[in-house]
């Protein structure tokens, strides 16, 4: 996993004995985390939220469709066109985490996952990253297993027009736009080669 | 600006009377809201943090270049290459606060912006969108006004190779990442028709 390996310009004070948990719930722990800078020495109190990274999936269908869901995000206050993904569990390989969700999800299992990448969510607040998944020939083999406040519908749509959707403004979670656009720079890189 | 307009599945209940705030502070508020499903009627208490919109500029100089800034980011715990920006202050246009973003950071001012889009950072729990802008003819007129924690560094890489900083995992920034793949594809698009 490609990831930015040279020392932080920051780096934790006292093995965290001065940071606090201001809240903490089944979901994420709220703290403030003390942070020494390397090049002034001063420090610094940031905010912290500690989430377990998350995984999502770009189904596609033999027809070349990708598989979306359809939700309410109580954060945006509104219903949300994102790909299928979910919380990795702990311990949980993301590769095993995204085929999990997606069935979950929508009842569809494909191919084997390939791996696109991996991001941080919003790294200047939350620990959480998103992995990217892509899962071929996939197809309905069960029924969604949802969660009793989980209202999902699925979509699909042709894989061509996903940068409309995007552009139109009907796909716009910043993490699935993210995923959705790697996914397909990919793509055309490797067309192209 | 596109949204999705359609009515949510959920709405709040009684006005937010049963809400509660767990911690406020300059930054965000951290909230437990009741909503209720308009399907099942059932009611569930979703976390909520309330943040304000986020701004970022792809400065592109006359040579083509992409102006980025390296900072310390606590989430992740490293340091983190991004496009400039930050947070767009109450009432401010993001417009407006794009270019003073990419100023303040960086100390270079360019064209009057182009939009390219917005996206909701993470609606399942954050109330935050970011605000993509492209700059071009970027070119530095100032020195950098940062705060007394900020410590950037400015770097400038040619615009064909932002997508293999992504893919090598040198920008893994996911709102980043989304503002950066949208522009460029954007640009293809622009560019075949």
């Amino acid at each position: 996993m490609a990831q930015n390996e040279q020392e932080a310009s920051w780096s934790r004070v006292d093995e965290g004995r001065h940071d606090t948990t201001i809240e903490e719930n089944w979901l994420f722990a709220l703290r403030k985390e003390r942070f020494r800078s390397r090049l002034s020495g001063l420090t610094h109190d940031f905010f912290v939220v500690r989430l377990a990274d998350a995984v999502h999936a770009i189904a596609i269908t033999p027809e070349n469709e990708v598989l979306f869901v359809r939700q309410f995000r109580a954060g945006s206050g509104r219903d949300s066109l994102e790909i299928p993904g979910g919380l990795v569990d702990p311990n949980e390989d993301p590769m095993v985490a995204g085929p999990r969700e997606l069935l979950e999800e929508t009842g569809y299992a494909g191919d084997p996952p390939e791996y696109i990448g991996a991001l941080w969510s919003n790294p200047s607040l939350v620990t959480s990253r998103t992995i990217t998944l892509v899962i071929r020939n996939a197809r309905r083999v069960a029924a969604p297993k949802l969660d009793h406040t989980e209202e999902l519908t699925v979509e699909k749509h042709p894989a061509r027009e996903v940068f409309d959707l995007i552009r139109k403004g009907r796909v716009d979670h910043a993490l699935v736009v993210a995923g959705l656009l790697w996914w397909q720079a990919s793509e055309e890189k490797f067309s192209r080669t």
